[in-house]
């Protein structure tokens, strides 16, 4: 099978190099506007030839959009119009109701399946992609009655072949649900990022006083701000009420520390301790689709 | 050299696993009021024999208090009472200003040396502790004119011992700089599991969605509330303020995300990613350690 995938990156390169190696795609077929990019994805290996957007559409079975979240609303309508009955598209953004909204009522909705693999790293670019980045990992579809079911049944044999496990949700719920264990965690690490910076000036100081929590916290701060500034423009609803709710805590957190109020801070903390239970949660779920 | 070690978990059992496995101490003594941890000493190997406070303080050299800060501030005077001029004390607590403050004046203060290891991991307990937790981290030795030189001189054999590098920094000025590199991130982390669980009561959407992100920023609120209301209750004054300035910034993002502000998330999220510097900086800093 050929496959087009538009987006060189960390997410594209990764899909890219993974299908390849199982040999889900005969032929990758590499689109990218930025010329080091593509250079790169030949040399690595993520694609065997690079076309433009026109030549992938017309050559490939799979066409994969793996850009930025805004680029992938603009280019969305314009491949639809273009794809025979055949060919089906699917996205990777971590936002999927714009998207879908975006193609309500189009002639080809049908031939395109919105989906989310739950998979990353803090890191970007085609040197960053790695074969494996989707095993034992999540990989969403939604809104999937928009779609044919030939077309959901081959995006769900694209994520099965990386040994990932495929779920099904509602594209709002989708949104509304991730904006909680993805959107946040990043926003709250952009920030702790930037407010230790604007007063450490001294470099030093961190170097010796920051240990490896400090390291977890902030990691996701090194995240690409070209591809999350679409991300928290698109749910920018969902975001701002759970962030809300994030400093509201926060707030409640504050005036413990300044009424020294232990008991009830370590109320506050026992229960968050509970995360402990969710985190060991997620890890036997990655063990099972191991297992399965 | 003979060390007893008051408190035997992470710590303090980490510290005597590595004391014993370097030679450094010949025999480690073991108090804790806790039955279940000093039986889990002796099992694992961390103390060599159980005693009481009164017995350890008279037959070791060194006493390394490696208990919650709350409990170090109302042991240390009473160790202090009736230690030998020949015994050095050392507390390896998370704040040292108050502990500082609590035995200003005392008649044998510069028997103490105040300092504060950067490490540790979000587990508790006797089972937690392992012999290189603190192989190639900072050791922090705080107020050092206040202690004899001989004292502080055996503070720092001990951490080198363990391949740790020392630095010695004012106690107030500890507290200030810790609050923002590690008092922060703990609160950061707790209220994020906080909020999460609070809303997310369908444990498996977050199994499905949460990916490594969510994991690494949440990793923190599985640490001990015994071990930090202590902390956030004697640093309270910095962390309220540090606190404060992490939910402006919180704020600021909110606002830009309600505007759909999207130059200025960009160039917030692009300032953000110089913490990758720092980060690289933190990792060089301890491989130099290695090296040296």
């Amino acid at each position: 099978m050929i496959v087009s995938v538009i987006g060189l990156g960390l997410i594209g390169g990764s899909l890219a190099l993974g299908l390849k190696q199982n040999g889900f795609a005969t032929k990758i077929i590499g689109v990218d506007n930025n010329e080091r990019h593509t250079k790169e994805a030949l040399e690595i290996g993520i694609a065997d030839e690079i076309r433009s957007l026109q030549e992938a559409v017309e050559l490939s079975q799979v066409i994969v959009i793996a850009v930025p979240v805004d680029a992938a609303c603009k280019l969305l309508p314009a491949i639809l119009d273009r794809i025979s009955e055949d060919t089906i598209v699917l996205d990777m953004g971590s936002t999927k109701a714009d998207i879908c909204e975006v193609v309500e009522g189009h002639a080809n909705r049908s031939r395109f399946v919105a989906t989310h693999p739950i998979a990353g790293t803090e890191n970007t670019g085609p040197r960053a992609a790695f074969p494996t980045l989707f095993m034992s990992k999540v990989g969403i579809i939604c809104d999937e009655g928009d779609s044919d079911q030939d077309a959901v049944h081959l995006a769900e044999r694209l994520y099965k072949s990386l040994f990932m496990k495929v779920v099904y949700m509602p594209s709002k719920e989708h949104d509304l649900h991730i904006a909680y264990v993805s959107h946040l965690s990043h926003i709250s690490s952009f920030t702790l990022g930037l407010t230790v910076l604007e007063v450490e000036k001294d470099e030093k100081t961190i170097f010796n006083m920051a240990g490896s929590g400090f390291a977890s916290t902030v990691r996701l701060a090194k995240s690409s701000p070209a591809m999350w500034a679409p991300i928290f423009d698109q749910n920018a609803k969902n975001i701002s009420m759970v962030l809300g709710e994030y400093i509201k805590n926060l707030q409640i957190f504050k005036e413990l520390i300044d009424n020294q109020d232990q008991d009830k801070m370590f109320e506050l903390m026992e229960n968050a301790n509970d995360i402990r239970r969710i985190l060991e949660g997620i890890i036997l779920n990655e063990h099972n689709l191991i297992k399965k």
